[in-house]
Formats: structure tokens, sequence, C-alpha cells
């Protein structure tokens, strides 16, 4: 059956982010779907934001492009270029290497959701606005140093 | 800017499908997302179907993934299981080579949108319903003939 049953797919709130980096998406309820329906030419996630809660830290693949398209509720898309409101409907992507490190926040009273288009990270990811790194598949600071 | 203004990006309805097999379709019209973003990993339709219209001839890749996720309206998903009304937040997944042809059917008096998925067809297409077979970039007669 190629429709999805989402209610059947496994939620998590899991991250790999260290410390209080971890605070701002432990509201961020994600089901990976590309597994649980056989395909894996690329990644697809349904994301629920809880109020407050943010789809990652901001930031930017060095090699992997990324689209979202919301699909209930509101979230702001902080950039480079500023803030911007996603309603129902709403796509953005974001083109890898561009250096325009991105985050979807949730700042209303409601849950959001947005389906999250990807490839697993091989490259690395910054993030402008913390002492974080990805490199080699683990984050470490910015200068290289474990965490 | 991240954020997409889709009535910026070009609407097709154009179709090679060949003679009467392109009617169902030519109430599809669809925006080629990834090109207008800068994205290259995976391809990303925006599609509106209007009454009566279909997504494409009832098909299934054979090197190619495919995911829908319903933004608004209905839509029937019509596969080797049978016939499954999509909302809008229902996703269903194609995984390449299965062997189950499916489409979308607008059967509704209004319009429907949805987000599509995948990559270009590199591999052969098959269409259970018709007498036609996509074999290197081409239609053609399941017979190999030409149109």
């Amino acid at each position: 059956m190629p429709k999805l049953d989402l209610d059947t797919i496994p939620q998590s709130n899991a991250t790999g982010y260290p410390g209080d980096y971890a605070l701002p998406v432990q509201g961020r309820w994600y089901r990976r779907l590309a597994p649980a329906s056989g395909i894996d030419d690329f990644g697809v996630s349904h994301v629920v934001l809880k109020p407050g809660a943010w789809s990652s830290q901001r930031h930017w693949h060095e090699g992997e492009d990324e689209f979202v398209v919301m699909l209930s509720g509101e979230a702001v898309l902080v950039d480079d270029a500023g803030e911007t409101v996603m309603l129902p409907g709403d796509c953005a992507a974001f083109p890898k290497g561009d250096g325009n490190g991105h985050v979807l926040q949730n700042r209303s009273g409601a849950d959001c959701a947005f389906i999250a288009v990807g490839r697993a990270s091989q490259t690395d990811c910054h993030y402008p606005d913390i002492d974080m790194h990805l490199t080699d598949g683990r984050f470490v600071h910015k200068d290289g140093s474990s965490f």
C-alpha cells in the first residue's frame, strides 16, 4: 500500500547535539518516512514542532540539498536574510554549500508540521550561531576539539 | 531567500505522452521547484490537478523512487491494491521496481495540489493499463514500435 499510515511509523525526538544545544530540538518529533516505506533515493522526514521547538540549530550543509514544505501550523524561517513566516503549502529550498544557515522555529502556541527532504549528511555542516561543527559524522567545537 | 514564491515559478501542463494518452494530464499543472531554487540532489514538483485530471498514466519506474504529500483538495490514489483517498497531509511512497503501478486522480469538483519528489527517469517506466512503455527516454508501444 503506497499510502503511509503515519501513526504506525515510530516518532522520535532523538538528537546527537551535545549539551544545551539539544534543548531547542527537544520538542522536534520526527518520523523517518523513507526507510519505513522502502525508498532510499532520498530521505523524507515528517516533522512536528511543538510550541517553542526548533527544526535544528541554524545550519548549512556543504554537500547536501534540503527542501521543506509546510503541512500545518506556522513556523518562522530564520536565515541570513532575516525572518520569514511559513504557512501550510509554503515551500523552501536550501541549496548545498550556499553558506546561508537556516532553521525553522515554532514561535506559535500550537504544533506545526512539515515534510523535509534531503540526504544523509556526508559532508561538513556549519552552525553559524554556536560553537559547534559537524565533521566526519561527529559534532565538535569550531576549533575541532571534542565536546 | 530560501522560501519559494510559487507564483514566480513557471507552470506547465506539457507532457510527452503520445496521442490520446495525453488527455488525462491536460489538467495537470506543475512547477519544477528544484531547478528554480538551485537544488539538484533530487527533483521536486508542485502539482495542481484540475477536476478530472490525473497525475500521470498509471505507472511504475524500474529505477527511481517517488514520494508525494498532499497539500490541498482530494485525490484518489489508484494502484494494484485498489483505490485510496488522499487528503491534505497524507503521504505516499512508490519504491522503484516494485511493479505496482500508481496514479493520483482528481475526481472531485475542485483543484487539488501535492508535492512530488523523485529523480529524472533514467530507467524504463511501465504502464500496466495502456499500450505504452518508456525506454531510452522515449515512449514506444509495448512491442517496442514507435508511435
